[in-house]
């Protein structure tokens, strides 16, 4: 039953493929092989042909592989005369430049950029399943810290409690370092938690994202302890409302680049265009970052929204020596709308 | 002061790689980038020149790297203007193949791989420090899973418990997913805790390892909780005379692949060959795989001890159906022979 899924997966990839039309198509990337095998794998080649897939991994996983995995397996050191003089499609997204050329020491190595990327995009009713129970144990996290948060906690203290309590409750990791950032800290986007102190009238940004049964969960809250300054009362007002611009848009067939055109268009109106910083956000599964990447005229601008398709909204607006407001929901694109896992403020 | 540490680093980077004679070198590998900035990027590229070190960032770390770093820094947009028509060596061995595509448009990119990896092999003072917190913190974790340790508990169990522990400690996070494996899991060398419950006379495999301060700790113990299967008392016996076999070779000049050539002397010589699964151990910093990889005949294999070294030696025995037995400290290379910073069994 379980071998049916990865059966299903692999020929699903090798069909979004097809236009490369070369005879076999090499996957590498880890997170591609669990995907693919349900086997964690750090090195490992999947080979896939038409009617065939081929898995070739080192000693410390083969005996593993054999025993679990759902396809035959080889040791790594048989897959040189596998590819010999053959043609195969490589993952150019992933693959470094260094491990290209011995692959093209060994046949014709055919560019193929992120070739999962459209197939892991639409998350199946099980994977659903996952990232919302990954979701639930993120927000039960978050009420954690707005019931023990308190003046004088530093905001690395605040990181670990949260990060203790999400292992309690069954998360497995978490999905990246924890965002905490206490008053003007928060308007440095990627701040690394330190040892500043809560006081009255900090803002606090909190993005954070746990992994239960390998799905990631993403959410980003922004509030304020006390009366906070009058600039980031206005990105609050200003950044809900390029929120719900963006989720007004979210249903199967538009364009994931005129999200992040709605959301802009919202904050250029307000005259806070200079406060930007990033996109408006991205797919979330088995890697916190997936594809699609909501940006207006991005690479993935032309993406249409598709049911079962799982992404971040989060816009944000940063004041540097001020502090930057930030709202993060991760939302699963349904039938006819979006399901939104992070309803409540 | 801090800035002082990152000149040194970059130019000990450029000299490291003067035989390329590009008249730039550009640095993309996030941990690259902290080792020479001290700063947390997921993305940017230091561009590196015979007498300048100029940081490229995006709007997510721009402001903090302006405030925080040591060199000077541009949004990321202006990198194509800044390698337009120009030669410069970039890390094939990390580099993307469709990166390479973009950097090939914009200028004239020569393959230097790994560019930073002998100056990151060797550890100054203040790393050996850390390095060497981090290996006493791990060692109070793994004193916590002898404690706790009783019939009844699952993998998956003694893994949560061990995290919380250590991010209790100070650890601000785990350098790997623990490795908590009973009896015959412990055959599998990657193993990930499930919910196998101990029993009286497994096999307990325990491979872990922390991060504090950005540096990782990595230690591999295996004990017998109870009478083991008989084949393990001889695994155990092999594996610790390979174990100081390889310890014997350590000091300044000798070539890593000898190490791991010693400690398979031992094991051939009594005929456990066949059980092997990977090489006798790696570099360890930042990463927790780092140069050089101790791999007899490996690519790395002639690369000599120097003063300030740190690496695993962990040789394993692997019985398919019965279980494994692997032992494993970090050491670091002194003047005259090496610092074992795990000396308790």
């Amino acid at each position: 039953m379980k071998s049916n899924v990865y059966s299903t997966r692999t020929r699903a990839v090798w069909s979004a493929n097809g236009h490369k039309k070369t005879p076999f198509l090499a996957i590498e990337n880890p997170i591609d092989l669990f995907y693919l095998t349900g086997l964690n794998l750090s090195l490992g080649t999947l080979l896939l042909s038409a009617k065939s897939a081929h898995l070739f991994v080192d000693g410390r996983y083969l005996e593993m592989a054999k025993k679990k995995g759902p396809f035959p397996c080889s040791p790594l050191g048989e897959l040189k005369d596998a590819l010999k003089n053959k043609s195969f499609g490589f993952d150019s997204g992933f693959t470094p430049f260094s491990r290209w050329e011995t692959l093209k020491e060994w046949g014709s190595p055919v560019p193929c950029k992120n070739p999962t990327a459209s197939v892991r995009a639409i998350k199946s009713p099980e994977e659903l399943k996952c990232l919302k129970e990954s979701a639930a144990l993120l927000w039960k996290g978050y009420q954690y810290i707005r019931k023990i948060l308190r003046t004088g906690l530093t905001e690395k203290e605040v990181a670990t409690s949260f990060e203790i309590f999400c292992l309690q409750q069954g998360a497995d990791k978490m999905g990246f370092d924890p965002i905490i950032a206490f008053g003007k800290n928060s308007a440095f986007p990627h701040y690394r938690p330190g040892n500043v102190r809560l006081k009255k009238g900090d803002t606090v940004l909190c993005d954070l994202g746990v992994v239960t049964s390998h799905y990631h969960s993403d959410m980003t809250r922004t509030f304020f302890f006390g009366a906070p300054h009058p600039q980031m009362r206005l990105f609050e007002e200003v950044v809900q409302e390029a929120h719900d611009a963006a989720l007004a848009l979210c249903r199967p067939g538009v364009k994931v680049g005129d999200l992040d055109h709605a959301a802009t268009q919202v904050i250029k109106k307000a005259g806070l265009e200079k406060f930007l910083a990033h996109s408006l956000g991205h797919g979330v599964g088995l890697e916190i970052h997936e594809f699609p990447r909501l940006k207006y005229k991005g690479e993935d601008h032309n993406t249409l929204l598709q049911k079962g398709m799982v992404i971040t909204i989060e816009p944000g607006l940063y004041a540097p020596g001020i502090g930057g407001y930030r709202f993060e929901d991760t939302i699963a694109i349904t039938a006819k709308g979006y399901d939104n896992w992070y309803k409540v403020k």
